[in-house]
């Protein structure tokens, strides 16, 4: 079993994914400032796998004296907060630590209340897993993008949960993963998962999706989320948005797994939600090196939304829910 | 002027593409076995331009004594029939040289056809360029694909020749191009010309067209292609049928740019065209670096098919086509 985060010695081991799939190194953090590091920096990614790591951090940071617990909290908090923008589950973690912390939690408690949020998740999976994977017909070839395993979550996974689940319940279902650039967490983090599960997958690049989908390789796809709103459109990975339409056009379903963690009930629509613009290095080249004339101007949005419209289901923990979304995910949180 | 390839000293001179952007370094083929394998090798890539350099093979191979002046030729034209598989111009260089053998041509007058396939390609891209730039609004936002530039081309180039020609007459068009994995011809070469050019242009990785489109940032997408059926049917670089998909959704149009050797009039529709499938380490990686688990199962078609009815237009040197392509390719021909 992966644990990309793991609460050890009084600090929280990370697994260094940006060294993935050539070096499986831990790092101990036994700072919030490292925390803050490794999920900027890309070492911890994964909407879910972020809000387990930032819940962790609040309880790295509530360590010490029960003095100025609730000062080193929020200050923990609005750290946090700032180390990316559009992945639901880091808020919704950080709200539910502070307000566990404004109820009188000590440190002990605090660290409780992230486990139990790791916990969770991991359950969450669990049953994404089941619920999804009645959806695979047998032997389906399943399309999936960037990584929503064991190493984005505290748990199975969501997507790959799904794909998993079905797996393991003797669906011999074809997986593909799409690439995913700019940063390879389809090359790079899907394909080590599936490779250790040995459940058998064939990598494509992100432009070969609708070739395939043409040929007839492709009969769903399924894809996790970073935030969804009231009316299900959801941002995810760049990329998804495309396999969204390719589908559609193909008469393929699609459908996105995610916990309700993810749901923001503040959004009516995927309208206001940030998608974060990430440095422009990452697309001037490739694996660390540079592949593009010096200064190529870029363009790098980390996500894109889907609008829930060209969604055929999200799978939570509560089940398949269906369009339209507005009241199935009002009435699931 | 970028000469990708041209006659020096008795031989071919061609720029390796395969060490753009980095170095712009240049390798004299004497022989027609090193042609071959610099097209196999994809230094000379671009389906107009490995008909040019295929031309200039036989002429190579021509040279000498006139006796065996027809062995020599068929024995070079079917080595170099073998290097690929798709890019129609191949094809038709090949038929069209070994024609003039056949008519009793020596080694000058086969020279001279090849200069003369080289020449006419240029003329070509100069009248594509023309003809396309009408087709782009003031100040649109035009995607593009793959490198269809003067390293593809004797010329200007297809597509990018069109850009080139909104550009150079003072139409402020805001280009974009997909960097075109798994072997980045628009990240290496694309931007590389553009760049020399001084021609604004924005690098995106093949998953952001969609959210681009749906951005309202791309007003128009204008592509080449290697090979096209008589019914419009048009093999081009993997990804090509995305973006064609991406754009009918959103209500843009699609346009293709390619010269009347191109078109395959023994194909009714691009259900037959082959397609290149190529290495896995393309795929596994970039420039010899590993980013997947070892032995990591992948897919590499090289093109797929875009049907004719999501093409807009047919750009070549005899006008725009539009649908029903079938009547207008064979008129042109």
């Amino acid at each position: 079993m992966i644990r990309p985060v793991s609460w050890q010695d009084g600090g929280l081991s990370i697994l260094d994914q940006t060294r993935l799939p050539g070096e499986e190194a831990y790092l101990l953090c036994s700072q919030v400032e490292q925390v803050a590091d490794a999920i900027r920096s890309l070492q911890i990614r994964g909407a879910p796998l972020i809000g387990i790591a930032a819940a962790y951090g609040i309880a790295l940071a509530a360590h010490g004296d029960q003095d100025q617990l609730d000062e080193r909290v929020a200050r923990a908090a609005a750290l946090l907060r700032s180390t990316r923008p559009t992945a639901r589950n880091l808020f919704w973690a950080l709200d539910r630590m502070v307000a566990r912390a404004r109820q009188g939690a000590g440190a002990r408690e605090l660290l409780a209340e992230a486990e139990a949020i790791h916990r969770e998740d991991a359950d969450a999976c669990r049953l994404i897993g089941e619920h999804g994977a009645t959806l695979l017909p047998q032997g389906a070839g399943v399309l999936t993008i960037c990584n929503t395993g064991s190493l984005a979550t505290g748990g199975i996974g969501t997507a790959l949960g799904v794909i998993r689940t079905a797996r393991s319940r003797g669906n011999p279902i074809a997986v593909l993963a799409c690439e995913t650039r700019p940063l390879l967490q389809g090359a790079r983090l899907t394909m080590w998962e599936l490779t250790r599960d040995r459940i058998p997958a064939t990598l494509i690049t992100d432009g070969m999706a609708g070739a395939l989908m043409q040929q007839g390789a492709i009969d769903l796809v399924i894809a996790g989320a970073d935030r969804i709103a009231c009316n299900g459109d959801a941002a995810n990975k760049i990329g998804t948005y495309s396999l969204a339409v390719l589908a559609r056009h193909h008469g393929i379903p699609f459908y996105v797994a995610a916990p309700l963690s993810t749901v923001d009930t503040s959004l009516a629509s995927g309208k206001d939600i940030p998608i974060e613009e990430r440095g422009p290095e990452e697309v001037r080249g490739f694996g660390g090196v540079l592949t593009t004339p010096e200064g190529t101007s870029v363009r790098n949005p980390a996500f894109d939304v889907t609008p829930g419209d060209l969604i055929d289901g999200i799978v939570t923990e509560r089940g398949v829910m269906r369009p339209p979304y507005h009241r199935a995910l009002q009435e699931a949180r």
